[in-house]
């Protein structure tokens, strides 16, 4: 099962729902680089189980540790290991499911696959597969925020029907921002009808989709690279690699297939303040031909409702046999609000990666558009 | 610029619109099967220029070479290298755009990235790069056929507003039902109504977007890895690397986030006559945990309108100065119907790959699901 | 600083000498194969310090545990994290090291990459990384043993000027004879020789080098591949991968350069109890054009004498100062007989990633030279 | 067959012995650089058969032709094509061969692996190959030199049992001085007893072996990477690559085996007019840790006899019968004058993907040990 990802910045990720415990080796971390352990544990603790009513009551504190790659606080060029051990793992729970195939899991496409599965909590099919690139996507924005400013933000467009309603310019600039309230839906009318829906579904053991939004702001332009590493092509595989995830668009997307060309074009304009090219509108989403243009990177993610409910529900056992499942164990009505800091790992696992191969083959963009941090001065040799 | 692509049969393409040729050399074919160059070429016919009245003037054979790895007709193992020479490339057409970035072009992003373009016909950004996959996708193709039966087919869905009309028990089933009409669209009425609007785009100078939709019948179970190389995440990938692509969705997609698990799940039943393992609904769209359960693989790819028109539109030059710019040259007015064909390569790329390391990974997979054809029988030691 | 290693059965490993732990994460193992837990840890027994007197005296269990990939005993195709942790890590001991460069070692080296290293016990540059393939190895070991019945045995073949004295078909067969005494050389009597002259530089303070000869049976022809993938290519970047590791030859290597072709050439002709194609004599080591040719794979390392020592050198400080190095700490005066495993392990790795490539490549070449393991019948649908 | 290498200057090789050309595509070749075709011409014409007495022959210009990527005789960032045209081939030289393996050449390996071969002129297994990694040699040299200032030169270092003699402060410094004879053997005095082996061994129908020696000079430490992308570990793979290759060492390799540590070691010292840090004895050969130290690379490669000799052998045809083979059609009777480009373009090609990832890694090493080309001031944007 390959597990990695990257050109340079690259990770290669293990662990099931129910071992010992999820981990992230990070291969092509620039060397000297303060780890801030905080601050990988921030973005873990936005995405682990049990932070509200709203969300799966499994209760993980998913504490991270820094197994290797970094020495006396800062990081030495090797590969830097995180590892997050599973506590809360009640596995009888899942003895019923042993020979039976959950509808829309990926219980039976593994068995067929592989010919044998953990069936123990999804097993590497679990969501919990994204703790590793949570926190591998933490050392890739910080890299990011320090070389070159640039920060992403996503949060919650649409719970099912409900849809928020933000202009591009009222897109939120701060995570805090978004976290504030628990739906993680910066347009609070919206939000809060966002959050009934939501328990309502889990009232009646049902569940519900929806869509993230993502903004990055302050890309240089630049970043990506055409054909098949495109930014957008990338993150696009990345956003699909989310568990739950059926659909990507970037910019203008769906909708913008029924405009005309002389409606969808971005023109350019010289910025007065800056003397930068910059875009009117941003149809393209912030890139042109898949490189960044300077534009804010704007994404969308769609999220099917989660599989896992507790209505009875028709399908076949390991005998193939026909038989009907009643779902125990704990889920999430809703997998968006968790999903959010899932998708700004996504995207902040590919921006690294684009820059750091920009870096290899381009030293003169790296004088115009990123700085050296200061840390790097105390580096010897 | 990466521009490779595959884990086992891997693809590397190159050449820019206006140079001697482009072509795409592929790793990780077996040995011993025949090529026969008319699929190849069947293929590429499909999606060159000069097709129809709805597409480019510019006018070229894009006749295939193959330059290696085939002897006497039959591959064998080495690398294939297939080659199509440019033809008709005026170069003088351009020289206005030497200096001048066209609105949602690549122009600008390459000047920013590179510090240096070719500017003649988009260089390496010139949809003439996607002749390399659709070839490289023939020979794809064919061993999926000839291994699994496997059969993929795409059309247009949508342009502008008009949407076809067909439910999943009317997609088209074979390509050449989709090429019944110019427009690619196999639901005769919108089809009229879709070549109509593109006719008019022409007439004005202006242009037009679309979904393409593409099926892919009898999938095994088992293709695709979870994490990070699922199958609807390399798909996506390949989508989103197609020119003037902006969205990507499989099953039920973005409007599937509207509905209720308990709508949105598949339940599994068993198939008498077979004894396979089924789903009563597809809103999966053919996978769970990005392998395939053995349904139709369902996807859709919107594209924006083509970005060349022949209006007025404001832009910025070389020099860093606010201009106007006046398209002249050839051009789409709509690219969905050449784009079908490269919908179907990019899926059937992905296809093999996870067919060949599914090969590699599971003997008792191959045994119960792929034959190996009667051609090898040939073979010696 | 990329890590990882392989093309289908893919490692990357992390850690350093004086951290938490070392480990390794492998992609691309198949399901179903049951783990002997015991066959890990026999193998990482044979390269633990501390074995005997020739080695040093650091002494640590490197107790190996599965994290991830493995369920009730058996593989399910996710990535098998194996890690052993560090014990016995002494890290005052180097606090003289912190400012100086130890010659013929990598602090200098990984400092001017770097510009920033952990100097406790060689951070990333030390012989304990080899745990991390040395584990992954003994997977390899059981498929290839399972599925083709090839053995790899490793053994030393010079230390210093002294040379055993064995003729090919006087190899040793097992790695039970190789154990037989502690300097892991089969011919008794240059092993006394070797074992004399060991323990007097170990009481010098000084250390001596040797070359390491592998010899590989049972393989099948048709594994490796052509040019960038020859089985000796990917074997020698595999061994001189292994730290102190200097030079590699296959078959007759540099004393072959100085026959002539007709004295140099493997005459074939047919086995007649087999019927298998054979050649009379193995100059060619067991391959042609990187491809294994049904004879015995034989290769040789050559490593250096161990750079740590403890007499006083010329050498250079973190501030570019001249200054005198006085070793202490602890160090093998021989890295030979631990490094037999490690050998091992290098070769096995590359076998098994050759195999499962060409189980992708070729089914029937499968069909004939491979058997599916009698465990795969318990795997369902 | 995997044919592609590097991990950010990637080439992908293709073409066989008789096929219509072989080439390569290049991916990860920065923007703005003046391809000098002459200097790709030049390369390629050291390498081409044909040029004395001591070589076969086959009379191939081997003219370079540039399909892709530059524009107006620049890079820009696209995947370079560079292709050569098979003109001298005599197919039916080899009918033959179609039904017979030659002794210690690829024929039956492939016969094995693939199940069907190209018999004529060896196929992908022909040092035909070697012109694409040449081709691309020529590029990775240009960077480097203009980059760094580094200069790669190899030379014949032994025929048979003749031995060059040159102390490392005697080794030639240009490619110039090396051209100096047929045999490209500075030792002028070992050249000549060379040249006359050479010719005997040709008169005989018989063939030679011998050694390669290469040196990097004006490498600045920090290049390649530890563990498995060791500088010396991806030579070894691209020097095992090269046909009839069957040993590699650096340093003092195989012979250093037979010295204590306390000889082996080489001493740090500042160097007074620079400041730089130094060894006094290069044992290592440049490198520690797989990491450039500043001194100068050397590296030795043992090339076997040339399989193709004029004597009759026993042999076994693909019918599994022995018989006798006489071969026909031209050879080498000594392929080392030959290699000496080959030799020194893998080791380029190692280098320059070592510098490249190095400046995605470490921008302040570019700052210290590189500089930017003059020709990228005129690069815009």
């Amino acid at each position: 099962m390959p597990s990695s990802w990257g050109k340079v910045f690259r990770i290669s990720t293990f662990g099931e729902s129910h071992g010992e415990s999820v981990g992230v080796v990070i291969e092509g971390v620039p060397a000297g680089i303060p780890i801030r352990l905080e601050e990988i544990q921030k973005d873990l603790n936005r995405r682990r189980p049990g932070q509200s009513n709203l969300t799966t009551p499994r209760d993980e504190s998913d504490t991270v540790r820094v197994v290797s790659g970094v020495f006396e606080g800062k990081t030495i060029g090797s590969p830097i290991a995180l590892i997050v051990n599973n506590q809360n793992t009640i596995s009888k729970d899942y003895e019923n499911l042993r020979d039976t195939f959950r509808p829309s899991h990926a219980d039976y496409t593994y068995q067929a696959k592989y010919g044998f599965r953990a069936h123990v909590g999804g097993g590497r099919s679990s969501v919990r597969e994204t703790i590793a690139r949570v926190a591998a996507g933490a050392i890739a924005r910080l890299i990011l925020e320090d070389d070159l400013g640039i920060k992403t933000v996503a949060w919650v467009d649409t719970i099912g029907i409900i849809e928020s309603q933000l202009a591009e310019d009222q897109y939120p600039k701060t995570r805090e921002i978004v976290d504030g309230n628990e739906v993680r839906c910066p347009d609070i009318a919206a939000a809060e009808k966002m959050r009934s829906l939501i328990l309502k579904m889990k009232e009646e053991g049902d569940s519900v989709g929806g869509i993230i939004r993502c903004a990055s702001y302050n890309l240089p332009p630049g970043l990506g690279d055409p054909v098949y590493d495109k930014l957008d092509g990338d993150i696009a595989k990345a956003i699909l690699s989310i568990p739950a995830c059926k659909g990507f668009e970037v910019g203008s997307g769906f909708s913008g297939t029924q405009l005309t060309g002389s409606k969808h074009n971005d023109e350019f304009y010289v910025e007065e303040s800056t003397g930068r090219v910059r875009t009117r509108t941003n149809n393209s989403g912030g890139l042109q031909g898949g490189i960044s243009n300077g534009e804010t990177l704007v994404i969308r993610a769609a999220f099917k409702p989660t599989s896992t409910i507790f209505k009875k529900q028709n399908t076949v056992n390991l005998a193939g046999k026909e038989t009907v499942l009643e779902a125990k164990g704990r889920h999430d009505p809703c997998v968006l609000p968790r999903a959010v800091p899932i998708v700004e790992a996504a995207v902040n696992l590919v921006l690294v990666d684009a820059y750091l191969y920009q870096r290899a083959m381009n030293p003169q963009w790296f004088k115009k558009w990123a700085k050296i941090p200061s840390y790097y001065n105390e580096l010897k040799f």
